[in-house]
């Protein structure tokens, strides 16, 4: 048996998220059924770095499975893609050590939200980007990013259907950066609580509409109350970009190649 | 009555484009059936600046129609978008004079196509943008676009259906621009061909990926035969970006300002 690792971009909509569910459409399933048909195997089970919600989209999540099939990496490419719907695509393969783990080795993952801030809708990007019809004040909701970035209890950020053990998370970055009208947040986390990037853009966005001041992002820290946050941001531009295996060699693209690759911006 | 102008943003897909057919899921129908509930009105005609095809976008279709209603221009896009799909939405209103027509004071027309030039697909724009696998030449494209810019007879770039009473267009422009791993191709003439711009796109592809020298455009519109030329290319990455009215006072937004807008490119 060997491991390889897949990296596998998606759009999010339409999905049930990453994760297996009985009878649902989830993107787990599909690249399973995928893999079991190009490797004639009748199970293949999968491992990635990120298991994305419904509506969240991929430009790079990782993935490792373990077969006895030796293929070049360009043929798990381009067979796996034949057999993935448009919605899917592989974009690069590679071996790895049997101990390589797409979980349990990264480091660090980050997302970019793109968000639309405009008086109207636009149907180009429908469902690709989130959306507020306000102004936007960038450099309050720099101050706000600037309170939330480091190690700090997320308990306000995290989902009630949240499992992880422990509610503290170490944010290295929360840049935000501008191409053509849009607003690109970046986040960089050592690992991420459920919800916890939309339920951190619920509350820059408040505070980008002039709704709170900047400093709202240090007291939900301190108090640690979910209920007093914003509401958890709608998933549509929220997009899993890099996960960080210190010392793997992978074929990867660095977060912001991937946005340019994938959607021009930046 | 008085006369009204609407700028329209929509993605093309699903779309058997832009003209009323008996039946058929077109822009117009759509367009009209939700101007008939906001008016209503038994009937109301509409007039465009560019008839896109089918699978073809706008960033900014320019529409007139009359009505005897009297709307602030934020209610007509208001009040039309809440009766119009997620993939179409009005993004101004205006009233314009009585003379104003959508299509013959059109002294100028831009579209965008975005190409991907990248050796796997991607799900991210799927739909919204063109693609092909190799490389492209860039310079190699410039020069074939500098040959095809100006004042010429088209029938090489002209489709079998193409109803124009002559061949000769004047392009005035053909620019090439990237954004992030994307090509955006600029197309200003006074107007179109049917298929044109996508002829065009067939040969400058064919250009930047080796397979023919930049010198092969100027023989194409020597020849005049579009049997010799590249076959028409994907209507996927193709945007009506603008229309110019000399003298004309409608709240429009340049081509790149549109295209920064709705694609964040540029």
């Amino acid at each position: 048996m060997g491991r390889i690792a897949l990296g596998l971009s998606y759009d999010g909509r339409g999905w049930q998220g990453w994760q297996t569910q009985p009878g649902g459409r989830t993107l787990q399933d599909t690249l399973e059924a995928a893999l079991r048909r190009f490797l004639a195997a009748p199970a293949v089970a999968t491992i990635c770095a990120g298991r994305t919600d419904a509506g969240v989209h991929a430009l790079q999540q990782v993935v490792h499975l373990d077969t006895a099939a030796v293929r070049r990496d360009e043929s798990w490419v381009r067979g796996v893609n034949a057999l993935l719907p448009e919605s899917v695509a592989v974009q690069w393969a590679c071996a790895v050590p049997d101990g390589f783990h797409a979980r349990f080795d990264a480091r660090a993952r980050t997302y970019f939200y793109v968000l639309r801030s405009a008086p109207v809708r636009s149907p180009v990007l429908h469902g690709r980007v989130g959306w507020v019809h306000d102004p936007l004040d960038e450099s309050a909701m720099r101050a706000a990013a600037a309170l939330l970035t480091g190690e700090h209890d997320f308990s306000a950020f995290r989902s009630s259907e949240c499992q992880a053990a422990s509610p503290v998370r170490t944010l290295q970055a929360l840049d935000i950066h501008r191409s053509g009208d849009f607003l690109v947040f970046e986040f960089r986390a050592n690992a991420f609580l459920h919800h916890m990037v939309r339920n951190l853009m619920g509350v820059l966005v408040m505070v980008g509409r002039g709704r709170r001041a900047p400093e709202w992002a240090a007291e939900l820290l301190r108090d640690r109350d979910r209920k007093r946050a914003a509401p958890t941001f709608m998933p549509d531009g929220l997009y899993l970009a890099h996960a960080d295996y210190p010392g793997a060699q992978l074929p990867q693209r660095t977060a912001r190649e991937a946005l340019r690759h994938h959607l021009g911006m930046l």
